[in-house]
């Protein structure tokens, strides 16, 4: 009771207050539902879990929006129970992707920083339930959200009614560390007044017409995040390769001697990037990405990086509790803002962003799929690499040569999807090399790419095909077959 | 000599007029050269033609970078006399695209707006020569470039020498039309502060180095502009059904009732649309483009348009002769600007502009081709397409349902060739309908691209290769033979 009133410290609030049961009892089927959450932080957790037994009892089928991937506890829980109809804009969840794969949940992979907007002009629908994780509500009725801002200031104001989650794992200190600020929609938008990573630009709460706010409940569940597998050989190979990549660079002077804020994905060769920014030399690097993970805090403890602005922190358990401990120390060098700004074209190219991202597979032309599996499975979604790719200061794309132990060449003749073109690629590292592609022509990006980055093993099958395609398949990208 | 005065006020400019055959012998086998000229206007003319008589002499290859396409002069001489090497970033022209799709030219296709700041940048290796057609050297020095400004600012400042091409046959009156903005480079750069279509941010003129300036030539060439057929049964078919689904859109409240920026593509279909506008029963539609091009200036006059920003001024012969007559009718409603600026992601998702582009194919997940015949054949490349599409408040690609008297389908189950992703595509539109893809999943788009915009004869067929799919190419996105 006495942590309650600590959290939720407006009277009026604390009437709304009611079991994540009931709670749930105001999402019906087939409404669209728009909750917190960003690459498994800050996404509410009691209620989907109701949802989820209610839905098991009587069947009932929600459209799911979040900012990107969210916990077991909502994807999970509600793709086991079948209550989803559709699914929008990213996902990481086994039991939904499957779901996705075999036609059950429509799932729409769209450019994280468009949905927004797109939710504000009207085009994805009308929002009937907002579902937002908060650390706290302030005595006025401000709210402090928790570990992801997201698309939650965007969802909280345009949604018809307003369910909070109440968390008390998430520590009250999160209070400031949020940066909000929806730009005005055209013909009324005005430049994004942000110049620099740590500029805040917006304000630490969110306020809501309190008549919206239909429930509140409380949660004690943490957030659970994927831990990362230390780095591999080939992992830690492709950092060393960036790394020197990078250092050229700088030194023949086409990146400036300060270098310039850096993006990365996440994942296991995106931590081995990370902890490689060590190489270069420097301290006080910047970072403008989506996800403050565990590794970024090890790099602003150690002042290579000076400060991180994203739109989730996706701390494991025990960095979650070493940041709250340390606090003081982290406070100042961290911004928290919504995907509209982490992931925006304008701030994205105005800083000059180093953008670090995966690829699935890249083909001999420098077409990247980021998403589909043979062409067809849905891995993840596109997320955030679309926003910061086309608009960055330059465009790096790592992958392994090969996958499977060998098997599987990432490098492939033609790319069986493909989410970034060859107008958007710029850099390919793999374990074996760079593939410097700025400026190069379609049939000069084959040769670079299959010498520099595939692996020795399929080389010969690479170089076999091209021939072909130069012979057979007359043309600028010469290919065979369509 | 009185014109020459005229237009070269500068004396000191004046000692450096020299012919054409002097000036090109500056252009050195190996150089990179950079070029004024967009899509046919304000292209240099004499040195070019010089230059390729050089090249038929004794071979030589140049590296030539433009804003656009450019005309017979510059890409169709130089590329017959064999003395292109690499081009960079579009074109248009029937002998070097041949020249590209048997290999002979290498050829970049780049997004329009990444162009100049990857010059900036170096990523484009070092520009030898700028080459550059003017209007007038004022008496201080500055310069008065032509119809188009394109990159020019940019080469002008990056270039180690400077031809000028002092143009008689391009009016004087076009001093005062450009807004000529570099933005600074990161990580120093600012928000660009254009805020509506009419904002003057930059100065009329260029000012250079005067020693880097190595000659200037006299021309009275006048730029050759492709006209474009009156528009046939299918275009505006196309056109209307665009329309309708605007008004919709408006009456929905998806679109703001005073309408958006509006940008066009160049061709036969755009210039229906274009003509297609006054369908919209509005007056003072703002139009944030690349070309300005005849049917633009009719809109201006029968004040459909209050006003166009675009990059260069594409008129007939006899249209430039009409607006140079009633230049003060145009004056205050036409600006030109950096080729950077009229692309610009920031400006064109800030201004909420609305992209409607031509389509080659598009496949039933809504990719785009707009480049590439069968996958292979360089038609001519992405432009401004994939700048003003990623980025816009809505993104529409037009295209025939059928081509070649029905003989190819421009529906297909997959694109031969992928500029522009499921991500970026939002509407279709064929003469058959509209498909809005905003908020579908792809097996959704599948069935709405079929059923609206397939042609009738080709339907059957799609569906067939839809439902063949389904059953054997399990998965989110279902296809056969990857």
């Amino acid at each position: 009771m006495e942590e309650l009133k600590k959290r939720v410290q407006k009277n009026s609030f604390r009437n709304k207050i009611t079991s994540p049961e009931k709670a749930a009892d105001f999402i019906k089927d087939g409404m669209t539902v728009a909750t917190s959450g960003f690459t498994p932080a800050g996404y509410p957790k009691e209620v989907p879990l109701a949802l989820a037994k209610k839905a098991e009892k009587k069947p009932l089928k929600i459209n799911l929006l979040t900012g990107a991937s969210v916990g077991e506890e909502l994807d999970g829980a509600l793709s086991k129970a079948c209550a989803i109809n559709k699914r929008i804009p990213y996902q990481t969840n086994d039991h939904l992707r499957e779901a996705i794969n075999c036609g059950e949940v429509k799932f729409v992979d769209m450019h994280l920083s468009h949905m927004p907007q797109m939710v504000r002009y009207g085009s994805l629908g009308k929002i009937d339930i907002a579902l937002v994780e908060l650390v706290a509500i302030k005595d006025d009725g401000r709210l402090v959200i928790s570990t992801s801002v997201g698309n939650t200031p965007t969802f909280l104001r345009e949604a018809e009614k307003i369910i909070l989650e109440v968390n008390s794992s998430q520590p009250l200190q999160l209070e400031g560390i949020h940066d909000i600020y929806i730009p005005e929609d055209p013909p009324n938008r005005q430049p994004i007044p942000l110049v620099d990573v740590s500029d805040r630009i917006g304000t630490p709460y969110i306020e809501v017409d309190e008549e919206r706010v239909v429930a509140v409940v409380f949660s004690d569940k943490k957030d659970v995040n994927r831990e990362f597998a230390p780095p591999d050989e080939v992992s830690e190979q492709i950092a060393k390769n960036l790394i020197s990549f990078l250092k050229k660079e700088v030194k023949e002077g086409r990146i400036p001697d300060e270098l310039l804020p850096f993006q990365s994905g996440v994942g296991s060769i995106a931590n081995a990037i990370l902890k490689g920014l060590a190489g270069l030399g420097m301290k006080g690097l910047k970072f403008y990405s989506e996800v403050i993970q565990d590794s970024v805090l090890d790099l602003l403890e150690e002042g290579i990086l000076g400060f991180a602005s994203g739109t989730s922190l996706t701390l494991s358990p025990a960095k979650l509790d070493y940041f709250n401990e340390n606090y003081p120390r982290f406070k100042e060098k961290i911004i928290l803002r919504p995907q509209e700004i982490s992931n925006n074209p304008e701030l994205i190219r105005r800083l000059g962003v180093i953008a670090m991202n995966t690829a699935i597979e890249v083909d001999i032309y420098g077409n990247v799929n980021s998403t589909h599996i043979l062409g067809r499975r849905m891995m993840n979604g596109i997320g955030g690499s679309g926003d910061f790719s086309r608009n960055a200061y330059l465009s790096i794309f790592t992958t392994p040569s090969v996958r499977k132990g060998g098997k599987i060449s990432c490098i492939v003749p033609r790319a069986s999807h493909i989410d970034h073109t060859e107008h958007d690629v710029q850099v390919i590292v793999t374990e074996q090399g760079v593939a410097d592609l700025r400026g190069a022509s379609p049939q000069e990006k084959a040769e670079i790419i299959i010498n520099n980055c595939a692996h020795p093993n399929c080389r010969e099958d690479l170089e076999e095909y091209f021939s072909r395609c130069k012979k057979e398949g007359f043309g600028h990208t010469p290919c065979i077959g369509s």
